[in-house]
This record gives C-alpha cells, structure tokens and sequence, in this order.
C-alpha cells in the first residue's frame, strides 16, 4: 500500500496546542488508497524540520508538510525543504500576479513579497484563504507536498491536491463499535475467526464499558467477508457501524418510536442527561431528569421508600428500581434510565466496592435491572462506565 | 535547555484520533525545566516503533513512549524497545505477585500473564489504574520511559516519573487560571506588562470560558515579579494559582463554610450536576438538582410559573431566577445554581443566537443575574462555558 507521511509544523504543537490534522489527513488519503503511516509535529526551527524530512523520507513515498509557510521569521518550512532538497527558493511572478490584484498594497508589503518564494519546479496550489500558495515537488520516487497550517486555508486546496496523488488502489474500512466488552475479549472472540484474512489490518481502541474495531483492507472481498463474520459473531455486542455514538443510536431510535425518557441519577451526578443532551435535537425526546445525590432527595423527590434504602441500601437493585419507575412516573415518559453506584475512590465496603453500579432501565411494562462492577477504575471512568452500560440497555430494550 | 521527544503509538493516531498528548506532555516536563523537542506518532507496528526510537534517541536525551502496552497481539512498544536497545524481556514476579493479589483469576488469564513482561533491569512504576506498569531504562545517557495510553493511567504515574527525571537547572513554574476572559483578552492585558522579564515564557492555553496561562523562568526572582505583577492586573478574573478546577475550588469553600447547594439545569442538560460531582466528596455539599429540558417539567417539577416562560421564554433571566430560587428551596439547600441557554446548533433567533446563556446564582438572600453569549462555538463548548460560568459567579459570591 502506498504510504505518506505527515509533518506538521509549529512550536505551539509541543506547548499548548493539540495536533488535530493526523485523523482529517488520514481519512482524506485513504480515500486515494493511500495510508497515512506517521507524523511528526516539529518546532519551528530549520533543523528540527530538515531531520524530520530526512526521516519522513525513510518512511513513505509522499510527504506532506503542513504549516510554517506564513511570511514572518519564524515561518521556515520553505527554507528547510530548500535546503533539504538541494534546490534553491526561485521568485515565482505568478504569485507576485496574484497577490498583487488581491492586495493593492502589495509593492510597500515586504512580508506579502516573502510569499512570492518557491522551491525552484515547484507545481502551485492556489490558497483562496490565505497568502501561502501550496506547492508540489517532485524528487525522485518521492511527492513533497507543502501546505499553508491553518485548516480553513489547506482543506478547500486538497482537490488540487489529490490531481497529484493519482493512486491506483483503493481502500476499504470499517468500525464496529461495541458494548459490554472489553478490548480483550474483542480480541478473543473476534481476532482469531478473522485472522485468515491476511490483507486486513485492525485497531482495537477501548473506552469506557465500550469498545471500537476498525478493520482496514486492500481487497474489497475480504473486508466485506470480514464484516460478516464480525457481525455473525459478536452482533449482540455491536450498537453502531459507523462513527455514530450509544447516545446518537438512542436519539434515533426514540425519535423514531416518538418516544420520551427521563433519567434518575446518583453517582453519575448528571453526566446521563447530559450525554443524552449532547444530541442536536434531543429536546425532543428528553424531558428532563432528577440528580438524586443525597438519600434525602432520593426519597423527597423522587419517593424511593425509606424502607428501601435502610434495608437494601442507596446502591441497589431495589433502588434504582424504585428511582426508575417514579421518574418515569413523575415526568410522565415513555422510558426511563436510572443510575445508583460507588465511583470512588471512597465510600467502598467488601460487599459493594468501589466500582459496584446498578442500573435500572424501563421501556412501558418492560424493566431490566443490570449489576456491574467496574474494578480498579478511577472516578471519571466509573460515571462514564455507568452512563455506557445505562444507554447500551435501553438501546437493546428499543431496537 | 534538556529535550525531551515524545512518541505516541497507536494505529487510532494516524486513522480517526486526534493527539493531544503532547500539550499535556509539554506543561509537565516545563516544570522539570525540560521542553519537549518533538513528537512522533507511530502505528502499532514494532518496525513504525522501532524507527521513531532510532529517530528520537537522535533529537533528545529522554525518550517518552506512550502507548501500546496493553496486554494484546498489538501492543508492540515492549518487543520494539527491547529490540531497539538490544536488551532482553524478562518476566516481572513483583509485576505478578500485584497483579495476582489484584486480579483473583490472575493464572487463568494469559493476558495478565503477559502485562509482566519488562525490559531487562527497568524501574518499574505502579499503575493504579490499569494492568501495564510503567518502565524507566537507563542506556548511556539517554532515559526510555515506557507509559500506558491511557490518560487516567499515564497521568496519577507522573510524579514517580518526576523522580527520574532530575535535572541540574531548577525551573521556576507558575500557573494562572482566569475564568471569563479569552486568550486574546489575557494577551492584551497581561503580555505588554511582563515583555520586560526576559528570561520568562509564557503559554496560554485556551478552555470553555476559563483560560490557563503559565510562566515559566530560570530566575526567580523574575518569575517573583511577574507573579506579583499578573496578580495586581488581573486578580478579579483569577480563580486558581496551582493545578486546582474550578469545581474543586468551589466545593472547598462549600466544604468550609458547611453549606449545601443543589441545581436547575436547562440546556446543559446535567452536566453541572456531573461537573459538581467529579470532585470526590462532593456528596457532602451536593444534594442534587433537576434537569429541566423541558417547559413541562421546568413547570411541573421546578415550579416555574407558566407566564413566565409564556412572557419571556425558557431563556430568559426570568425563567432561571425562578429555576434557582425554586430548586434552592425545593432542595433545602443553602446554595443554588440554574442555567438555561441555546447550545445550538438549531433553535437559535436575531434575539437570542445560537450561544445564548442566562445563569442564576443564590446564595443565602444574594442573587445573581448573568447573560452570556458564546458566538461561534460549538455545542460541547457551549454546554462547557456555561458550567463554567456558573460556578465562577458562586465562587465570587462565597469568596
């Protein structure tokens, strides 16, 4: 398979800033079968760029540079491609043409006239946001693809682009998406019964109580051979085929069923609706929740028993059983999610430790009732572990 | 100044991930007075691994390898540095005897079986939140320090790689955290100020409403100076002088004047509930609130007359002085907070845009009233803002 490599350019990359480019690259070369198989965020600094040249180089066919092609001093991808490259920087008077109608003031603009510099043979790529022409250079095997840094500058210019990449393979890709499995028992169900498919490449990237897939091929027989196998194997698991989340495939699902939900919550403290209410339009079918953080509130607001909680405790199957049924009865919805757990680090005993989740969710006359415990897991993994697990049952209750 | 070079392995890097490891990477090595040179994302794949080692142990004197050692097929980072540095993998029976006492069914699993495989006379540091350790090799003059993916794993083994570290020159460190003013707006108040110490760098870092600028210097008594100067210019925006959040910083004062608060959200849907309790022992002042993402129940549950909300909208200062007063008593609680908002991307107008924020805070018989626009964001950042915003006005009212 063809490969590239992306380098991006700018101090702030390894200070403040985080490098969102590799994915919004990767994806648009996959599209020309090409994959992108490394990058370096350099500084700034001529000799940070040139070694980070020399070993893209190493590396993949075409080479992608992105940023440090602004006209201040600290702009130095051109010298260092020149310098790397052994060819000099050349005046391009079709920039000068360019810039000039664009900016009257051109001639009294010493940093417009910085732009006009270009690696001698250089092809140019018009930048219809910006002053930084993109330029392709040849040397060899090798593509060398200079771009401007900021998004909005090099994203309309990748058509012009891809005329120079000219793949002849295609490649094909898939995610799975999984609830209720962890990374390793994806591995074990799944890895051995696709194995035989020796074009395929795969990455397991795990979250909270969710787990993604992403198979990759050449061959377009093989991957949708895999696909089936996966779907055969392991579809009890699989809530999404595509980059939809738990809570876009609910949203969809209530929305299609006219349906309304409200939530119940304790240890997640609120972090279920507002996962649900991270959907555009979720108004829609979310009327509204009740964090029950305190007992108090629990049996005030929401009429859990006392009875209950003294017998049977806050985190219980009794509990968030109750919490659930009045939710749905006090908001008057179609469906309800209730939460009750230990998230920790304190607050854990033998018989409930830190981790222990229930969850209760209801569907009209349907109810499950789900124990999980998430061991040795920080705070912010349990909640998200526990809004997962909450959606993921209410999301096989609906479909 | 020592270098540092990151290298990130994760096929998820270069295919739908974005990095943002090496901002985080960054600040903490500042503050051992190593800057972080570069950084390389590698593919699952020990050849990828093992070029961006030969690369990085070129560019600097401490090697952070992030990623891939989890316990599966691809996770590679162990095999490619052993083979790299020419150094074996042994078998670990500290690692085994604590994952043992940990994991009961510790010698059904050959996966944790594996998790004990380390390089050859490595110090070994604790995970408290997942089953591979971290690694620190000594070869020369260079340090490999091996780290789980994972954020929550890498980031609680910080400080024992701290101690590994150790470098001659001490670097003076010192982070600001401003709430309601923008990376543009701390640059233009704060910069001109300070230009005259020369020895200091500063990095800004931009959040949701809330802002982190840090200074770093090798004098201390410029970084003395700088601070005094920071604190006299922007003091009423400064919620934080250390690594503390602003929910942190709020319940300690809740904490410390033994007051309780409870909430009233519309379009952040719960997220100020959950954001509340991320703090451990929140349930001590946190007795919980209700999501009101719907008129009905905003009506219904919350008491919010109808002519309000028929006179001057769900947005509107109106409905979230009622939200807060109404659940403040409804909840019995000393302290309340209520947000109601457009987070958007629909459901916007001329009078109220897209990112249109009314927030209520009360505290005892003080209240207070504050609109927002948050033009241009998205909805995840609106919903964050306005978090943020809210607990920023209680913390000036109860400091």
């Amino acid at each position: 398979m063809k490969k590239a490599f992306l380098i991006a350019v700018g101090s702030e990359l390894l200070n403040f800033k985080s490098n969102t480019y590799s994915p919004l690259f990767a994806s648009r070369l996959r599209e020309n079968g090409i994959i992108l198989s490394g990058e370096i965020s350099a500084l700034d600094d001529k000799k940070s760029i040139k070694n980070a040249l020399v070993f893209a180089s190493k590396e993949a066919h075409i080479i992608i540079v992105c940023g440090g092609l602004g006209p201040t001093f600290d702009d130095l991808t051109r010298q260092a491609v020149s310098e790397f490259l052994n060819t000099p920087l050349i005046y391009s008077t079709k920039i000068e043409k360019f810039l000039s109608s664009r900016y009257p003031d051109f001639h009294t603009k010493q940093n417009l006239k910085n732009q006009c510099l270009i690696i001698k043979n250089a092809k140019l790529i018009e930048n219809r946001n910006g002053t930084a022409f993109g330029q392709v250079i040849r040397k060899g095997k090798k593509i060398y693809i200079l771009l401007p840094g900021p998004r909005n500058e090099w994203e309309p210019m990748w058509n012009d682009v891809e005329r120079f990449l000219k793949s002849r393979r295609k490649i094909f890709f898939k995610r799975f998406r999984f609830a209720d499995l962890r990374e390793t028992e994806v591995e074990n169900l799944i890895m051995p019964n696709i194995k035989e498919y020796s074009s395929l490449q795969t990455t397991v990237l795990a979250g909270p109580n969710i787990c993604e897939l992403s198979i990759t091929s050449e061959s377009k027989r093989e991957l949708i051979e895999a696909e089936k196998k996966i779907h055969k194997i392991a579809c009890e698991f699989i809530f999404s085929c595509d980059s939809q989340t738990l809570e876009e495939k609910v949203g969809e699902l209530l929305k299609k069923k006219r349906l309304t939900i409200s939530t119940a919550e304790s240890c997640t403290g609120g972090l279920l609706g507002s996962t649900i209410t991270d959907v555009p339009g979720s108004s829609t079918y979310y009327k509204g929740g009740v964090n029950a953080y305190s007992n108090e509130i629990k049996i005030k607001i929401l009429g859990v028993r006392k009875s209950t909680i003294t017998k049977y405790g806050a985190v219980s199957e009794q509990t968030v059983r109750e919490m659930a049924l009045n939710v749905k009865k006090i908001f008057s919805t179609d469906c309800a999610l209730s939460i009750s757990g230990i998230a920790g680090p304190g607050g854990g005993s033998q018989q409930k430790p830190v981790g222990t989740v229930f969850i209760c969710s209801v569907y009209g006359d349907k109810i499950k009732l789900t124990k999980k415990i998430f061991s040795n897991r920080s705070r912010d993994y349990i909640k998200k572990a526990a809004v997962n697990t909450a959606l993921w049952h209410l999301y096989k209750m609906l479909k």
